[in-house]
């Protein structure tokens, strides 16, 4: 299972796409393919964890890379880009990278 | 440390701050404080982890609770709602709750 740290000092993608309720289930099969296919063979690569919200209208992808090198290198791969075009004609997103500043538990 | 599984059946907060650059960081310390002082102290309360984003734009929280009815009841809570006050003076945020659908690792 994915597990968030501070001391892991991983780069993490939040990348929250808006989507029409019925097209949620589609964005995250689209989602699930891209990482299956292609991200996950990539260098750097270590986890993604797909999100639905509840409400019908928001996926997440929190997705967590070695170094924001190995992020960028995996943008520039033509690979990459061909799993968003049909994510890009369905949804807006909004994505940034990220470090984890703290985590609380109980 | 916070672990992401479909198998545990929590439900998800992601809430995600626009900020200012120079409030960042007083975004990331307004929400710990609420998190140490009163969240972790609630019924259902499992983890929040803390994110700022690399360009400066962004705080999220991404924070587990054992059901939605534990994250309702927490922003019934006056002392729930007095933390997010100063937050809403200087920031603008999205939140909705989520399912976590599954998780892929290398």
């Amino acid at each position: 299972m994915p597990t968030i740290s501070k001391q892991d000092k991983l780069i993490t993608l939040i990348n929250v796409f808006t989507v029409q309720p019925d097209q949620q289930q589609k964005v995250v099969d689209l989602l699930l393919e891209a990482t299956e296919k292609t991200m996950k063979h990539l260098p750097g690569f270590i986890s993604a964890s797909i999100h639905k919200s509840v409400d019908g209208v928001r996926v997440v992808n929190y997705a967590q890379w070695r170094s924001r090198e190995d992020f960028e290198a995996m943008r520039n791969k033509p690979e990459a880009q061909q799993h968003m075009k049909p994510l890009m004609e369905i949804t807006t997103f909004d994505f940034h990278l990220y470090e984890v500043i703290d985590t609380v538990e109980v």
